[in-house]
């Protein structure tokens, strides 16, 4: 971390800075120069408060030089986490599809569903029960009934279930849940977070719509300072100024996460479009850029679906690009 | 609403939709061009799934051309709203400021802070007890601890407190807080929304930082959809490519909003730029604009403070602003 | 198109418009609702200024159903426009490869580098003569001298160049250069764009920082209007709030586009992100997602190279990523 | 300028970057930490290439503490800059209104416009003749005609001109105009700002749609290179995730730009926002925010206006906006 300090500072106001920053347990190094005196702070920086420091009358500006996430830094943990449900592993070189609806629906169609995904060589199901809409007026999800239902296609399937929690007090619900999803509007509920950070289950973090990659690694930091380490990031489309797509895939995020973290990296690429047609290219690119996994909608009649139909494959075109990723995985390898 | 038929659809299909449409109480009309049909949707159209329409395999695109928010909408409800609290009133011409500091820290600041924003005019005190913070490591605020220092200087100034919560499982500590705060990255925690729609506390609803003005309303509406109308809409900067500011205010929704929905709208100079010299400015472009509110950080010892003391005013300072805002309102009338 | 009538309107001001819109070449269909009433525009609405109507007193929103942009449109055009250069082709399923230099520095570099990206099976040698630089005081080429070093490049290899042009003045100097390059920041320097329209070399039109794909056609659409038809489409990221690359790909640009238009699209995975250890995933993805080709930087000594050398690739490296592109462009046969 | 130096890199290594560094004309300080070795470069570092230095293999990045602009940089000429153009002068405390058409159409309108806005207490006239349109079927403004239509209002009135150029190739034709408008669009079309850098014309540079402030300074010092120093900068709206206005008006540029640079600052609200009904409260707004000059696009028939019509005020709304400014320019002395 590096300290300017304000022209006209004195000695004594630098000399007392530096001995409480002493205290802090970081050691520091001075350069005078012409316009301006700068402070390199030595020593583990990432619990400096920065706007604390901003904050000081003598100083000009601070800037990071080291990342100000820990637990989930690559540099203190070279090896890749590898998240393991039922003999089903995500990270360090292990790969999975993630399928299923949008919504669960109904019993038929979570059922088929399911059968149709696991078929096609999916190792987890997925399906919202509880669902965030922008419109109060839009379908909201099944809620607890749609969890029974994902319970039984896990009995009558063996799949291991992903879906998504929206409040800290529907936690008991959520019981035997597999992995439990942070959507992107919730990727800085900081109180939903910490209480995760509390569980032992593994949590599926997606990226919100408008926020980087370092933010999105400190919300990592916020659930495994809370002891909890199994995470897997999700990267799903950020917005932009294209309004030909609903969002727009960074697939850039996929090598950048592997170089700044250990914890796995899936990617979802029927939201980051919002389009079928474009959900075999974009889950085809986030293969090739080395994606951990894929997390894809399906639905057994996507004109019939209650929510975003306009983005699932039908089982079909989901056995489709199955085929096409494990192409290019092999063609990468 | 205007749905685009693809090329190709037969009639059938065509009067299927449309009879689909009419239980829905919505009636059509229906235009027949060289390279596509528009189907015109007229009626109540608050209420149909833009997605689920979008998703029927006979439908190009869809447009709105109506809001899809209903009860914030200023066309059904074209008188302002005006929100009491102990006397005070924001809207409908009635301009009050909200001051106080970021977090609320010991009894002492909390007091003096209060009594010298009451003597410079505010009508109502801030202070934060639950503080979310981008790092789990940075300082997250005294809590329960904080919202009873808050009562404290309600009893000792008579002043109506404005708070921010995080999670619903605390709203049984806010029974006295007498204004509820959903801080910008909770604008879409829609659990959270839900929750406060049925209470009867007034709530300030930030807008969040990549959000536009319509889904900033459709939050708003997600609280009146749930039975409470007492809402304060408050912009308090969005996410640009702009670094020399935190963030950047966006003073046309002030008047935009004024033309969309009939509920008041604050202004946060503070957050919208992070740095206490850029205050006064920005909160006389907001007055000029037609702002309803101010809401500002003041703290006795900014230096000091535990968190974003940067853009925190001095008691003086925030008297010499409070001076000039008065001013320009005196100005525009 | 579709035109929103004020309330209030008469009706001898709507049959009004009607009829001035018919004599520009559309007719009109009307629906009558109780909020509103809409007009529905059929036929080459591409040529109306949707400003000048959005203008007129009775109009209260306007919005396009067709796109705007028509030459360049795939409705019109079905088949895949196919740019071939000295037997080299890009777009309708032929691939190429576009290397070389960020710029040209020397004989000894551009030859280098010429042969080796010739050997790894590039198509075309790219190399900047002219370059625009953020700031004055950079590097800004080595200007004519550098279109100079690229001819004898052209005839030592038989390679065809690819060269950016920053200015209409300079025009006379590109007549041996064989594709011309538009650059991100002029992709709306309209009066460049229109001279390049009136002569007939292919053009390469990078898509501006911030622009969206409708922008990015009317700018085809501006060269095309000119006469020359000949473009090649360029995605080479775009900006985000992203901070940890230096811009944004977005790889969905390319089956979007392809849907949109019948002009080749290729990728510059080496300015997309600005970091060469990226620049082999993000090529991989482009060509996974069905990019016509790759353009990208290679330099026989990135530590020394004079702008950019950050993101280039040595000719080692280019060899690795050209065959790993071929192997996953099999793949996804 | 600090430069992180990458783990195990050579004593020897750093002696010779640090040599290097001082036949460039800067000198450096140290600072050894256990994870990072950190060099501070002291001197005049704005002709430093950043890109030079991040791309040599021993460093990790590199960061500017100080600005890249020099000219521009109100550190090294702490007085404002004062435009003055025939009596009327801009910064300096001086404030100006440039008013009139957003294309000249006849020689009836401009005359008539520049009449009205004159005696409204506008200093300066604007108009455009070449016109930068998204679409190439949009009207393209009178050109050379409209230049001259600019001069015999000129003439008529004694109003100084403001007029926008789009190619260098038209620079003759700009001889009598006073004061040369750069477009959003072409803010870093670097040759047209080399170019007018030649001229001694005051040039009004307007921020690109995407650009920040740096970069705005850049372009503004691009022109000051090349001895031209009469820059007026014009903050006009930049591009959002809002769709409800064109653009957003960054207020909080006007005090930033202030503080960063000597140069004067105008703002455009008819752009800003794109709605006549909003240019009232962003003109007030910016004149709360300290701006020098106000451009208000105004015509005598809105309705009937060619382009932008839609956000041009009438000359009677244009004396109440007038008036009103003036108001709170009083208000806030």
């Amino acid at each position: 971390m590096i300290a300017v300090i304000k022209q006209g500072t004195s000695e004594k106001q630098v000399e007392n800075l530096i001995q409480w920053l002493n205290t802090q347990g970081v050691s520091t190094h001075i350069s005078n120069g012409e316009y301006s005196t700068v402070l390199g702070l030595v020593g583990d920086t990432s619990k400096i408060d920065i706007e604390l420091l901003e904050n000081l009358e003598i100083i000009e500006k601070v800037k990071r030089i080291s990342e100000p996430f820990k637990n989930a830094n690559r540099k203190f943990h070279p090896d890749d986490t590898v998240i393991e449900v039922n003999g089903n592993k995500i990270g360090g070189g292990n790969f999975c599809f993630i399928a299923g609806p949008c919504s669960v629906e109904s019993e038929e169609q979570i059922l088929e569903v399911a059968k149709r995904v696991k078929a096609a060589g999916a190792a987890f199901l997925r399906g919202g029960a509880f669902k965030p809409r922008t419109s109060p007026y839009d379908f909201q999800g099944l809620q607890a009934t749609g969890l029974e239902l994902l319970m039984l296609a896990k009995r009558e399937t063996g799949m291991p279930i992903v879906t998504e929690i929206m409040s800290t007090k529907h936690l008991p619900l959520f019981e035997d849940v597999d992995i439990i999803q942070v959507g992107a509007r919730n990727m800085q509920n900081f109180e939903l977070l910490k209480e995760l950070g509390r569980t032992n289950k593994p949590i599926l973090l997606k990226r919100g719509l408008a926020n980087n990659l370092k933010e999105l690694l400190m919300s990592a930091e916020y659930i495994m300072a809370g002891g909890n380490e199994k995470i897997i990031l999700c990267e799903r489309g950020i917005r932009t100024f294209e309004t030909y797509t609903r969002n727009t895939l960074d697939v850039s995020a996929v090598p950048m996460l592997h170089e700044l973290t250990h914890l796995p990296v899936v990617v979802d690429p029927s939201h980051a479009s919002g389009l079928a047609r474009l959900v075999k290219p974009m889950a085809l690119s986030a293969a090739a850029a080395g994606a951990d996994g894929l997390m894809i909608e399906v639905h057994n009649n996507p004109q019939k679906a209650l929510c975003d139909g306009a983005q699932s494959l039908t089982p079909d075109q989901f056995d489709d690009v199955a085929k096409a990723v494990n192409t290019v995985r092999e063609a990468i390898k």
